[in-house]
């Protein structure tokens, strides 16, 4: 593939014909998609969010995966709201600077990646459109449907507990071996670790089955103290997690550094909900989507967070202060 | 402000109690927008462009007129559809070289322009997401409603006639000034070709008006050439175009060149479009909605694109050749 155009008429083959034409691609034959409304209902939960080299990815990480991430990114917040993928739009801004050879091979392994995860998240590519610039930069429209209106961020209340999807901290470990820390660790663990930063997995049938209970939710994007911290600001409550029930990497040597890495470490994309369902019904979701869902606090009315031991003392402000991710 | 969530505070306000929050943007105090979909009927159309320092804007254009460009290019995609603005997600890539004092006032020009086309389009905000690069780029997700299945570029048939919206190739024009031609210009000549490059202004109320009748549609962007060019490809059939019947800058005292700029300038951000109904038909829209729409010429079985001169000869392929405007 040379240019611009060989690339959208590659996506077109990707669209043509298959989910992405039945729900509204147009098969890339026009400027727009159109979705019809008449057979739709419930809600339209549409997420936007740009990934560029040197932020949320490194230029020389593997070409597909830094385009699954980029929509994985986006997948998330489907899956924090209860959502079902619907369907995807895929902006590249090309770094002007590839050469002749290397631009054609990003293209394909773009091409790849779109295709097979558009497949294993049963996601229609609606549309793409290219630039060039000096950074790669991958922009992502993601559409998600909702039986109702998807939990919000304000929706926590004294006497919801708070529960978080899977394992925290496992990325931000990763790109610390990403970026040469860690050396004496197991090669396999490394490995993984660094496999969890490159490649998101964000839990979709965990959220889908949790929609019901969920009353505020959001990914775990910043960081859970950043992340969970919006949550209390916008709900006015505060919240109490226990220490001893974060669900850290318990195999990582460095406890301190797990521990660190789940409260403040970002780029987990699990889900982190408060709800006032009993913990069977919640452990229940759990064991039928093979999905952890851990309860880790409860919120409280006075305002900020507190990070309790397993006497009930508080083990914070240790890293409290210390914001989320900041780009600026 | 200085920094993200300054900026996204500041986006909130813009957003908050307003349209934005009525359509579903949730007050920017969520990760997604949610739009029920109860109400709704009819197609949601949506587009979503990518504009770059260096090949849709200059950087040191003005930011207002910056950013109010990259909404309206993806605007143009609404009109030519003929559906009415919904809403928009804004994503901004800031240059990570623009220094502390730059940084705060190019967000406010965003702001300020964001706002003002918000409300001269009726457009809610739904979302924004910012990031740093090399290099200043806006991406543009915009939604719009239209009351059935917009037009296809490929619904062009035999018997159709050709129609454009509006004057072209005055942006191609500006830029050729912008970029230091026709110094010989009247100044106040020169201000307003430079202007239609600056700032598109698509004829939204004329796509409204022209849905019933659109068969095959898109804007201008690449230039009358290439974008009727898809149109007949699309649809497996050839157009001749009446070159004294195309709606050039007659007042240019280059004739050559004006005509050269409608045919392959681009950034025209017009409707171009094929119909079946009368010419009476399209001229009392034209009248109903103050927009100039011109028949330029039919749709034929032959495929291939020629243009003709008064006397019905071939004057083409002078500019055939020349494709639209290529990234690569």
């Amino acid at each position: 593939m040379r240019g611009e155009f060989d690339f959208i008429a590659a996506l077109r083959k990707t669209s043509g014909g298959s989910l992405g034409q039945k729900r509204g691609s147009r098969g890339f034959r026009d400027d727009v998609a159109a979705l019809s409304l008449a057979e739709k209902s419930g809600f339209l939960v549409i997420s936007k969010d740009i990934c560029t080299a040197g932020t949320h990815f490194f230029a020389d990480d593997p070409a597909d995966l830094i385009l699954k991430k980029a929509l994985r990114v986006n997948i998330s917040d489907l899956a924090a709201k209860g959502a079902a993928p619907y369907g995807a739009f895929i902006g590249v801004i090309f770094p002007k600077t590839a050469s002749k050879d290397a631009l054609p091979r990003l293209q394909e392994e773009f091409l790849t990646a779109i295709e097979e995860d558009c497949e294993k998240y049963h996601l229609g590519l609606l549309g793409g459109d290219i630039a060039i610039g000096d950074t790669l930069a991958i922009s992502v429209t993601i559409l998600g449907l909702s039986p109702s209106a998807p939990p919000i961020r304000s929706g926590a209340k004294l006497g919801h507990d708070v529960y978080v999807t899977g394992v925290l901290g496992l990325s931000a470990l990763g790109l610390d071996v990403r970026c040469g820390l860690h050396e004496t660790l197991d090669p396999s663990h490394a490995e993984f670790l660094q496999n969890r930063y490159l490649l998101p997995d964000p839990p979709l049938a965990a959220g889908r089955a949790l929609f019901p209970y969920m009353r505020a939710s959001c990914d775990i994007s910043d960081g859970l103290l950043a992340d969970l911290g919006h949550i209390l600001t916008q709900s006015d409550v505060g919240a109490e997690l226990d220490a001893a029930h974060l669900p850290i990497d318990t195999d990582f040597p460095d406890k301190e550094a797990a521990l660190k890495a789940a409260l403040t470490g970002g780029d987990d994309y699990q889900i982190l909900f408060t709800t006032d369902a009993s913990e069977a019904e919640i452990n229940r979701i759990s064991k039928e989507t093979a999905t952890p869902i851990r309860k880790i606090g409860r919120i409280v009315q006075t305002p900020g967070l507190r990070l309790l031991n397993a006497d009930g003392a508080d083990i914070a402000p240790l890293y409290i202060n210390r914001p989320g991710h900041r780009h600026f």
